[in-house]
């Protein structure tokens, strides 16, 4: 049994699928483990620390893409995907909604994808929630990020040369990412407030000490997701927020709903109104974004607001994202584990939902869905 | 009486000398006020916020120095003395006792300089204590700056996924900026050292909840200020904090000797051994450094580790910055006025010793000292 983590090669991309801890359990598992040269530098986990774990370094990607596991944190290339054995397993964030082209390659390459944005979150699969655990590190990545761009002190400082009262900051979404930021604009020491459609996220909000904004909510699907308003109600929130958006010296927005493009709850004419100096941190730029005029990887200027639209956050905290991540793999890897080495079980209800590609089929129905495999006639 | 505020022209300076606070102030005192156009707008200052409070927009720089009293943040160039009056007051960060060639080119115009660098520590000029609320500031943005910059979170994060331990943060030179970096650390969530050598500075430390590091201490001067050590308790000192620095995973460093060049507190051979990843702030890169390698304005990475030489750190806060800046200012011209506007006493305890020229003549002993002014035979 051999694993290889591959060195990622996209843009900004700093983390890898691998740490010396996790990967000192494959080894104590008996497993052989490939780590592709260079590729823990960027997260601070130089070749050494791998090679002191039992691991060995390989040179590039062939040989880094050569086992019967391979994992990843980004989607791999065309180029990437040729790499790969057929029979092997792919375990990564692979975009398996979206990227069909790549799952059209994975399975005709009859790769077994195990795609980590598809884990159910039950609470079986939480240690392997690689979701949550790169919104989390996102989430504290966006605050950080906002507090240093921002002109203003956060907490409130009482000097000799007067008081600076404390900035109020803004979370729109509260999800894993939106309870991270709120913690740490609280750390920080702001006066937080937040809000999301969803009318249970409001004793968490509270619980953190943050204060709920009392603009309209709507029940969540049954999967605990955000559902899409009718225009009526998203002009009564956003006429509720405004106040609110006017006000804040920081705003950090993490609203998304799946399968959808993100909800725009900011708009230009709610940004004209706030002070100049403001800064706002979308964390749905890449998904249509939340506020008016954000692109993703840009800062836009509107009138002296900074509008950041960062893709790269969990990336910026590479050392303990990366931690993070493996030890999610680490799991996932664990479940799929037997004498044999790893073994596929379509059944289990972790592994199942999550598998994209099997034996040269596309086995996920959603991905079937999206890429219409099922309707009449195909 | 006329008080005017020019646009700072240095590079990467987004202060301003006054905020519509402080000019209220100067109009209840029925002091006419200039503000050159767009001087506020880096700080977020807009010119409609001065107009409001019933200041005057001019539209340059000469304009802006046609005043009885000029409030700058940085010194003026020699273009800019030039357009000082005869017998009008200049305020401001001056570096007196290094701009030689500017405290000429004052005292030749005939302008009174005051230089908040020296005003005195004592209580009675605590809020017009410029160097300290800057201070405070910068060593706010400098933690800001490592935690942003690092690829760790800095809190204890517990997670499904395993446990983040807290970062490990050292911060040596415990002045103004120190102690905020040390409060800003704490708030973060951070474990925090910290060292200085003045033995008095051990009980604050500890008062914010960090642990002193035990290395060599050293009665300060009667001012209060660090002096320098000899070699052999450099060395002593070195070997102490080199396991503090090694395991740490943000630094900043602030120590300074009034002066003298900053010491070299971190050598190349105590940044070898840290991981790779952390991240050093060298609150001293413009005074040659805390930290062997660091340069103004620069990021320098050695095996990993970035070593930023910010020179600007007040300037990334402007809003706050200039808002205590102003605050200070505030105070000085308060000291100063009097029924006719305002009146140089050589003989007032807070004045007397930040006036660096008046009537002509450089008048401050340390500046005349270190110009050679008053020795024998000159």
């Amino acid at each position: 049994m051999r694993v290889a983590i591959p060195k990622e090669r996209a843009p900004r991309e700093n983390r890898i699928a691998a740490v010396p801890a996790s990967v000192k359990t494959f080894i104590d598992w008996e497993w052989d483990v490939a780590v592709e040269t260079g590729a823990g530098v960027a997260a601070g986990y130089p070749d050494g620390a791998f090679i002191d774990t039992g691991a060995t370094i390989v040179p590039n990607a062939v040989t880094a893409h050569d086992a019967d596991l391979v994992l990843r944190v980004g989607p791999p290339t065309h180029d990437e995907i040729a790499l790969l054995h057929a029979g092997s397993v792919l375990c990564g964030f692979l975009d398996p909604f979206v990227a069909t082209d790549l799952v059209d390659a994975l399975a005709q390459q009859n790769v077994t994808a195990v795609a980590v944005e598809a884990i159910p979150r039950i609470s079986v699969a939480q240690s392997m929630d690689a979701l949550s655990s790169q919104q989390n590190v996102a989430g504290y990545a966006a605050v950080l990020l906002a507090a240093d761009a921002a002109p203003k002190f956060l907490p409130m400082l009482v000097t000799a040369a007067g008081t600076i009262p404390p900035a109020r900051a803004l979370v729109l979404g509260v999800g894993v990412a939106g309870l991270q930021a709120i913690a740490t604009f609280k750390r920080l020491g702001a006066v937080v407030h937040a809000y999301d459609i969803r009318p249970e996220t409001k004793e968490q909000v509270e619980s953190l000490g943050a204060k709920f904004v009392e603009a309209p909510t709507q029940a969540a699907d049954e999967g605990g997701y955000a559902t899409e308003v009718d225009a009526d109600t998203a002009a009564r929130q956003q006429e509720v927020l405004a106040t609110f958006v006017a006000d804040a010296d920081v705003i950090v927005t993490t609203a998304q709903i799946p399968g959808r493009p993100a909800p725009q709850l900011i708009t230009e004419e709610m940004i004209t109104p706030m002070h100049p100096g403001s800064v706002i941190v979308d964390m749905a730029a890449s998904t249509g974004g939340n506020v008016a005029g954000s692109r993703p990887d840009e800062i836009i200027n509107v009138g002296g607001v900074a509008i950041y639209g960062p893709t790269d956050l969990p990336s910026r905290v590479a050392t303990d994202a990366s931690r993070m991540y493996a030890r999610n793999l680490q799991e996932i890897a664990n479940r799929m584990r037997t004498d044999a080495g790893i073994t596929i079980d379509l059944d289990d209800d972790v592994i199942g939902p999550a598998t994209i590609t099997h034996e040269g089929s596309i086995v996920n129905p959603r991905t079937r869905s999206v890429m219409g495999l099922d309707e009449e006639g195909s």
